[in-house]
């Protein structure tokens, strides 16, 4: 045979799961969006239609459903978990899983000046996420957040780069930068208190990026994720991906007005794109090889 | 000639404007997107391509940034009144206007527990809007929000409907209630402190719909909208668009499971589609008719 | 009381109807959006919760499902007519609907160069639309599409404007004209060849594009409905919303070189919009009078 | 150090590209989104905020324009290749690059029967798509396309899967099938006739997806990946990514009618997603490790 399978996996994505927990007549709302994915030995359905190691990704929809019910949800990272142990411990041919959460987050709405007991507004488009990828008796957590939407108005420069022919861009000692943070974190554990450690990065992000002085946006993002390591040693390394959402300052010259830095358009596209990782020294370079190729740890799939 | 012109408009729409005003160190940020549209003497342009009255749409993107530099922008249905009478008042030709104005929300970092003077963080998708129509010397302000989800996880209930062969949906007594509201409201007024009006019917939309107890999503709807009336009096209507979520039970039966309104899964499609005003008695018909006839105050466009 | 209900209507949106008609082994594919309000005595649930009167939007879904076995679907106007007609005639409390329907193109894959009998790829971003009124033992049909893209390299003109302190855009006598149609026609008959007339309007809507050199895109729009109204006796009116989707020429001076209406970046917003309505003349002024104050045959709901 | 930069990439995102060609009064019309990123040796903008070395994203931008206008841009492998050589060439410190470039197809519209010389309609979502990764004097080329929704009405199975206590799902043996398809192909070669071979990998991916009857769409999956080494020594590996958009069957029993795979819905959200990999046998291992560790030719980026 002149072709082979390679790279493969197989789930249900986007699993749409509202849980209502109660504790009297107080309700604890959560609202997660579930992607389970399976690997394994899966040749057989590919080369021939042969479905008998198919867990169907109907009965992996159901399944999520099932679990939310047997045991309370807890954090996503332990639901993640416990979803993708499951499949690699429960069908031979399934050797590992990569299960992605995102949670979006729900606030109390305040009804004179209190929290109501089961009346919730959204809380916007960020939103916190895991990708727990189990192969055989190992796993990685990956965590992060998306959609934290950020802008600082004074505090940002961008100067002393090179110029060629095609360069026209000024230099700039005063700008706006805003950016949309996608932020993720392998740990170096399974087992945490997941949401004060999410919560602590959290603010780490964001406190950085407002308190470091600006000389581009590789120097925030190296800056935020410095912060992290420094702070929390459960984590090995940081990958941020940062859009630099462009704010140009319009002329108003034409107009006979001057516009020191108070006059804006937002533009959407084209936009800048700085992603990086920061890395923990005394990580061991075994660690973030085997990271990388289980493949896993970093993409959402086999990405394209 | 066997065609004539009918109902039109044109301008510059979603001009994305953000302003920074410094107070000392701190600032102020705002975050509009903005749409004109002019109404008028437009026959030549249609009919032979005679541009002489057209004020050119690149012009309505240039005034809104010269307008922004040369006061305050101020609450935003004062910005639109500014920029619809301008048009109005600068060009015979041009004998109406429509001024739709969105208002992105964006908060404060807090940085060791207090607000940061120049780092902000996006306040999500709810967004604060107004829809101003100027007719020769009469205006109508409609302001409003969108994107403020919103879901009750009891105190809904929805029984008594009619049956007839294609009805085979069930009664419940219990149910979970979730809506995006987009509400709108015309006020009686062109001079008026908005930001409390706003800030204070938002509350009231909020709270209604957390206490209201619910026996079908239209009752909620009505509730919230004389709420907004009685306590208002600067407001002649409320209009009020609330799709239903719907969060389906999961039937866990077949895995030998109960499910006490403990896990649900989101539907994204179909969804139901409540929509209702709620007007003032004292009104008289005459401005209804009017506001109504004037086309404007409810539709961005000559809708479709 | 001192308020009261006023215009309102509900139903079930986006429901995604997809179907498969068998002839021989020749499959036919039909993939609709229906979209169905109520409209009649409705203060009750309004006002009391009270349910008794309220045509479930979920027996509204079930009863579009139904009627896609019971008889062939036809032509999406007449489905609509169906729905409508239906709820009108089966409720007393019911005294109008509103039906719309957006259908999605499907064309069958080539193998081989011929068409394959049941598998299809999918049309793109276009689609044909219908929005149905009943009132009562009226009904008014108001057709359409939207999504249809297109772009002409030259043939287009924009000068002659006036200018005022805020005016910079050049004028030009060579530009890219470029918009997404939004169409919408207004019947003056229930009962007709829908499709061909369809196709028709279709056709001479981007034949009138193509080869109408333009002044203004004021003047595209009129030319484009105008033509239809010419050849098209059964349309009353026909509405157009065109965004001018800007496409600018790049300034490739600083790297010494001309750009003759090369090279040009596309731009997302803020851009132009351009919206007007070409009416017959021979139409009763009545007849344009009760199609707006029916609110309906133009909006897709009381529009916000 | 605790700390330090691990992988890394940054650049302009979403350049829209339009260019104009013209052959006597026959214009040639080019819509091309354009992303590039540069690799190397960047440690000092990361860390001190020096960006000696870091060639502006506004420059990346201006370099894509002018290429456009000294050259016709041609096939987007080419005008990727060109552009990624020249950042690596030219900047020392710049040591590899990814260009990632979508066209956007636009079909000539008729007129009398006869394309237009200058007016296009848009040809829809599909776009055809190529990632270029060049790392020192090295080269990969993975092209591709996307947006291409495809439907079988029958010829489409899925049976014989293993059945475990969360299990529901019936078995059948006629399902409607159906796929939004993205597809990319690591090329072997660095010159080609691209538009060639890209036509003909989209009619064998269309052809397979229509003829081979299905037992699962794994199993389409790989017939589609094979089909396209098989015809194509030029391709050494495929990657298909194929959600499977469920159609479900309604219910019509509660209405006293039968459904023979008559009527479906359409579901958006949960979806199946089947993720797999071709590859041409004869390929050395050594060659899969090295794109895939040049981590390259598969990710859009160190992907999250």
């Amino acid at each position: 045979m002149a072709t082979t399978l390679g790279p493969n996996q197989y789930g249900k994505a986007e699993v749409r799961l509202v849980t209502v927990e109660r504790e009297g007549p107080v309700h604890h709302l959560r609202d997660l969006t579930i992607s389970t994915a399976l690997r394994g030995h899966l040749e057989a359905t590919h080369l021939t239609g042969d479905n008998a190691d198919v867990v169907a990704t109907d009965t992996q929809k159901n399944t999520a459903f099932a679990f939310a019910k047997q045991q309370p949800v807890g954090q996503i990272e332990d639901f993640a978990l416990r979803l993708g142990r499951h499949f690699v411990g429960e069908f031979g041919q399934i050797t590992g899983a990569r299960v992605l959460i995102s949670e979006h987050g729900w606030n109390r709405i305040d009804v004179g000046g209190a929290p109501h007991d089961h009346a919730f507004s959204h809380g916007g488009g960020e939103q916190r996420s895991t990708a727990v990828t189990i192969r055989g008796e190992r796993a990685w957590v990956v965590s992060g957040l998306t959609g934290l939407v950020v802008l600082k108005s004074t505090g940002s420069e961008f100067h002393g780069f090179p110029r060629d022919r095609y360069t026209t861009l000024a230099e700039t000692d005063d700008r706006i930068l805003a950016t949309a943070v996608t932020a993720c974190w392998r740990y170096r554990t399974t087992e945490l208190d997941w949401a004060a450690s999410f919560a602590d990065i959290r603010r780490l992000l964001l406190e950085t990026f407002a308190t470091k002085h600006s000389l581009s946006l590789q120097q925030s993002l190296y800056a935020m994720g410095e912060a992290v390591l420094d702070a929390h040693d459960e984590v090995a390394e940081v990958r941020l991906s940062l859009p630099n959402k462009h704010h140009f300052l319009v002329d108003l010259a034409p107009f006979g007005l001057t516009n020191d830095n108070e006059v804006f358009y937002a533009a959407d596209r084209p936009y800048g794109l700085i992603e990086g990782t920061v890395r923990r020294t005394e990580e061991s370079p075994e660690e973030f090889a085997d990271a990388d190729a289980a493949g896993l740890s970093w993409h959402p799939l086999p990405a394209f």
